[in-house]
């Protein structure tokens, strides 16, 4: 048995023994324990940060005498003295073995450390950036054995670092003469780590040891919105985020509307491309003033779209996603440069973009499958990211089904005749009167529910101006319920629904929310055509994931995660009333929040996630809605409210839903005509 | 024993059994024989055109009966109805083995074909570029396993050619689908093969079958001069060569002037990177149009320069090369894009510039190096690179050294009296006649000597303008030889030499060589001022390659190779009565040509002459002249015309040089003066 002192590392719990005099960092390295240094183990980034425990450890068998770390050196103490160190705290590359010891590792000294996130359920963020610092001394010139000063540097990374075969973009050449002599011969640099298409780069170069640090961008370029978060690359946290409206909006709402744009007009597809990324320069810009950066320091994007903006964005004329069979230009992930983009950041910043999954499945979903990680889940989880276009996946550790389906824009409230943006003054919730059948509302920005005293005070600034996506499902949801609304999706009269605020409109009956006439506002009514467009998106979108569940032969999931802005405001019950997801315990059914954003947000920090998703997207089986029979039979059944043939035994033992139907045969207003396929609307 | 039938290949001599109806490009490429093919067997390229020969071979031990290769099949047939083919010859993707058979494999159907150069010691050039056509056909889209376009045209290189992880350029990405649906699923890519930083990538697409080629560029970026050869990527053929003058000479003649104006203007490294830029850019213009090529077909450059323009050409501040201990920004091969250089070639052409060997011995030495392969020389090969800066190599199979020696501009005729660049009307040979001690010469543009009729005629348009590098050289052996000038290199007095044509000019005597001055020409003479600083400019050459035979522990070598377009020009008798190169059988120096420029040529055709250069530099060991105390020893000792100490018996052999000296006490215009060590000149 060895007798030189045990060192025992928590939370790890890896142990080992070391000769009196082994620095901790010297013996964290040798375990493997996940303990950091960017200078090297030279006493001047701090990084190694460890706290020594003294005592009795009967859980380790070891008792920690007073001196079992060496006393302060020179280094350690002019650190503290200039710096200063949490009490407790030694610099593990200068504190050295004396006596059997308990080391603990502070989360901000591990390299690998955790970015937490807020929903258990969701993976953990492990960092692992593509792009790290690391400070090296590098051996000077010498006549007598003439090479480069980059071919030294390169040498002091691989003797130092144990990197190897890192080279320099062609900037680096150009400034890093000046850098090595300011710093004497004593540098930081960046390094982009490299990947299966590119060696190692270095990306920066700093005189000295360099106290700063490098950022990265996750992006999610959607349809309507570009949104940004700034991450530190080396604590993982966010610094800023912002968006902005994608400007290709001008060309078109929807994503359909945007490649017709692209077919009708000459160069429209390059116009489009020369939008979106000056819409992203600018992007960039506000966030890198936001947080108060150089843009030169983000070293690293990843970005998240679907298929249409992916290849818009890439220059690519996205003509063939407009008709069958939906080729993407490429569906693996890409490593570019920024410079390839047009991307005014880091001149030569490494640029992922995520896999597309298929021609309508991009690479948000995959995005979303590397945040949900629905590979990983032991029970059978329904992830739908809500947007024009919905992108459903159903699996498990099993194996994971993916689809995309054409809801529309009604849940954003496009084309539904009150419909509205998420927006101040904008109705969110809704709740009719089981006696009464008259509604009730709250306007985003308010607290105050419309028939409670203060209410006209409250929306005093805002006004109420529409109903807002979420608003509109709790709307056709509460008159569902409420019997103004029958299961084939038609409004009832005055005298068949009991409820005053039914009225004739035309050849269908309307159904008033809101009369702000009188002071010069609007009249909100949900027309039987709202309600159509409705049980169209809801159909699309239920018939998608019907369709997988056919796919994995199942009846049932054991959970739902609505991703996606809008999924995190929806009711739970409501969307279930409305059959616009499949029957499931109401706590069962969660909100991810914006996961296509999160999931860019990992592949950021977390160089290896990269290759995961790459392999999980390959592994993902994909299921092309347009050549489904089955799609358009579930379609034909999701179009009533919440199904014309499905059971929904779980709703049905919380709420009891009208069965009387309002089709008096006399028009042809009813469920049915609704049951067609519609033009596939992206966007 | 097999009794499949035996096919043999010439002029390999590989040999095989194969089954009757294997066709003999497979039969070629299980036995590893070099046969081409573009298409891939689909009897389209015609690549791989084979002669069968018929009769008894007892060499090979077979006799080959006509029926022993398949009837022409329509593939065949069609082939040579449509496109003809030689008599004789078969398409060897189509022909099958149907007996005993001997296939020879013409020069041109082989892949690492050789490119023919004219001298026997130079090293072959074997055709194996970094570029190669494919031909592929292309697996349809299929929406029930959506992928994209890319990742099937990968699966296609990779199935039908073995290419592995092949990726795009960004612009490929952009107008490969219209191809692909143009081509109906098949086309030609070119491929760069990738390297050690970079994954291979597909460098253009053409829809069907693409009858043309692919070029690369062989570029010699002088101080000077920038000369280009443009080259097909398939045959090797230079299919045109052009070159301009350096546009920087504006901001110096030489390099260290141009150090010094990066030094003295802000700014001013990146006014010379702009303008090299742009003369390489009109350069590329000038050739394309001159073969009649596209640009964008240029997919492939490779680039050799002294360390100076290396630097200013990838816009690194030289500063650094102009002092002490003259640090190289990089020393190591770089492999950059076009567009990092902001070269209007392909978009995304790969570019190679050769390693340095150090900071005065660039990659221009390298390239002589690949060029001239004294590492792969048996007899002991100083090979001598003249410029501004002579860059000098001395080895054999078992080490090669390396030096640069500051020649200084006089062997290009400048700071020579009557000096001038190699131009029509410029004297390039001399003979001074031992009896009357009367020059005759002849001018570039001319082949009558000055003292035959028909002299002024022969001259009229040109007139006699200067002398040039190589003339200089003559003229002042012959002054040696005849007594004119002394070992010390003093200039006598008529009554000393013999010689009307000397006269005193100032302090010192001059020479005349023609006096144009009656018809408005120009009186041209040496002046003693010029035998200075021929002195030196020799002297520095020869104190480096003796100061590497030193190092070697030689005292001879046994051949002298002179490279660089002067070096053509160099008459090796007078090279050596000057004391330029060291002591040798006359007909054991050679000229190399623009070695430089061959270097570049087969690093261009030759992706492994990369790899083997840049370990041939990493072995070369280098001298650096500058800091070894004998380097000032032979340069005093070389100042005598040819050397005060050595013995040159060879020489001695040949010439008897007159003994007497000329310097009478007087004066301080002996040899001597001129042994201290000059400001480094380099350009």
């Amino acid at each position: 048995m060895s007798t030189d002192p045990l060192v025992v590392f928590t939370p790890s719990g890896k142990r080992g023994h070391f000769p009196s005099g082994t620095p901790i960092l010297t013996a964290a390295r040798q375990l493997g324990v996940d303990l950091d240094s960017v200078c090297g183990g030279r006493g001047i980034c701090s990084k190694c940060q460890i706290t020594p425990s003294y005592g009795e450890f009967s859980k380790h068998g070891v008792t920690v005498e007073d001196d079992a770390l060496s006393e302060w050196n020179s280094v350690e103490q002019r650190y503290k003295d200039k710096r200063g160190l949490i009490d407790g705290r030694r610099l593990g590359c200068q504190a050295t073995v004396q006596g059997d010891i308990v080391i603990d590792v502070p989360p901000e000294s591990q390299v690998h450390k955790q970015v937490v996130r807020k929903r258990a359920e969701a993976r953990d963020i492990v960092m692992n950036p593509s792009t790290k610092l690391y400070y090296v001394e590098v051996q000077e010139p010498d006549m007598h054995d003439p090479s480069g000063d980059l071919e030294r540097l390169r040498m002091a990374l691989k003797d130092q670092w144990a990197l190897d075969n890192v080279h320099a973009d062609l900037h680096i050449l150009q400034s890093m003469q000046p850098v090595l002599r300011k710093g004497a011969w004593k540098v930081t640099v960046a390094v982009h780590l490299g990947d299966d298409e590119n060696a190692p780069r270095i990306m920066h170069i700093w005189p000295g040891y360099y106290e700063g640090t490098v950022y990265g961008l996750a992006v999610d370029l959607g349809s309507t919105t570009i949104a940004a978060h700034l991450c530190d690359l080396q604590t993982g946290d966010v610094v800023a985020s912002s968006g902005i409206m994608n400007p290709q909006i001008r060309f078109g709402e929807d994503l359909m509307s945007r490649v017709s744009y692209s077919m009708m007009n000459a160069g429209g597809s390059d116009e489009m491309t020369r939008a979106v990324r000056e819409g992203m320069n600018a992007l960039f810009t506000q966030i890198s003033i936001e947080a108060e950066i150089d843009k030169a320091l983000i070293v690293d994007a990843v970005f998240v779209c679907n298929p249409v903006m992916h290849h818009l964005f890439l220059g690519i004329d996205p003509f063939e996603l407009g008709q069958a069979p939906f080729a993407l230009g490429t569906s693996d992930a890409l490593r570019l440069r920024a410079d390839d983009l047009d991307l005014n950041i880091h001149p030569s910043a490494r640029v992922y973009l995520l896999p597309c999954i298929a021609g309508h499945v991009g690479a948000d979903a995959a995005a979303v499958a590397l945040s949900e990680a629905p590979d990983k889940s032991k029970d059978l989880v329904l992830v739908v990211d809500v947007g024009t276009n919905a992108e459903i996946l159903l699996g498990n550790t099993e194996k994971v089904l993916a689809c995309s389906s054409p809801t529309g824009p009604a849940f954003e409230g496009a084309q539904i005749s009150s419909g509205q943006r998420a927006a101040p003054g904008a109705i969110e919730r809704v709740e009719i009167d089981p006696a009464t059948k008259v509604p009730r509302f709250r306007v985003i920005g308010s607290e105050v529910w419309s028939d409670e005293d203060g209410f006209d005070e409250a929306i005093a600034t805002t006004g109420v101006t529409g109903i807002c996506g979420s608003g509109i499902i709790e709307m056709v949801a509460e008159m569902r319920i409420a019997g103004i609304v029958d299961a084939p999706g038609l409004i009832g009269s005055p005298e068949q629904t009991g409820s005053p605020n039914c009225f004739l409109d035309g050849r269908t009956y309307s159904y008033l929310v809101y009369d702000g006439t009188a002071k010069g506002g609007p009249k909100i009514t949900v027309t039987n055509r709202d309600i159509r467009e409705i049980q169209m998106a809801k159909a699309a979108l239920y018939s998608g994931a019907r369709l997988l569940m056919d796919k994995f032969e199942v009846e049932a999931v054991d959970r739902v995660v609505l991703a996606g802005a809008f999924g995190a405001h929806i009711s739970p019950k409501h969307a279930m009333i409305l059959g616009m997801i499949p029957d499931a315990p109401l706590d069962k059914v969660t909100s991810a929040g914006n996961a296509a954003g999160t999931g860019a947000r990992i592949a950021l920090l977390n160089r290896e996630a990269r290759g995961e998703i790459e392999a999980t997207v390959k592994a993902i089986h994909k299921i092309e809605t347009a050549i489904e029979p089955r799609f358009q039979e579930h379609f034909v059944n999701a179009s009533a409210i919440p199904n014309s043939v499905e059971p929904f035994p779980i709703l049905n033992s919380i709420v009891t839903l009208p069965t009387q139907t309002f089709n008096t045969g006399g028009g042809g207003a009813d469920g049915g005509d609704s049951g067609g396929r519609r033009r596939r609307r992206r966007g």
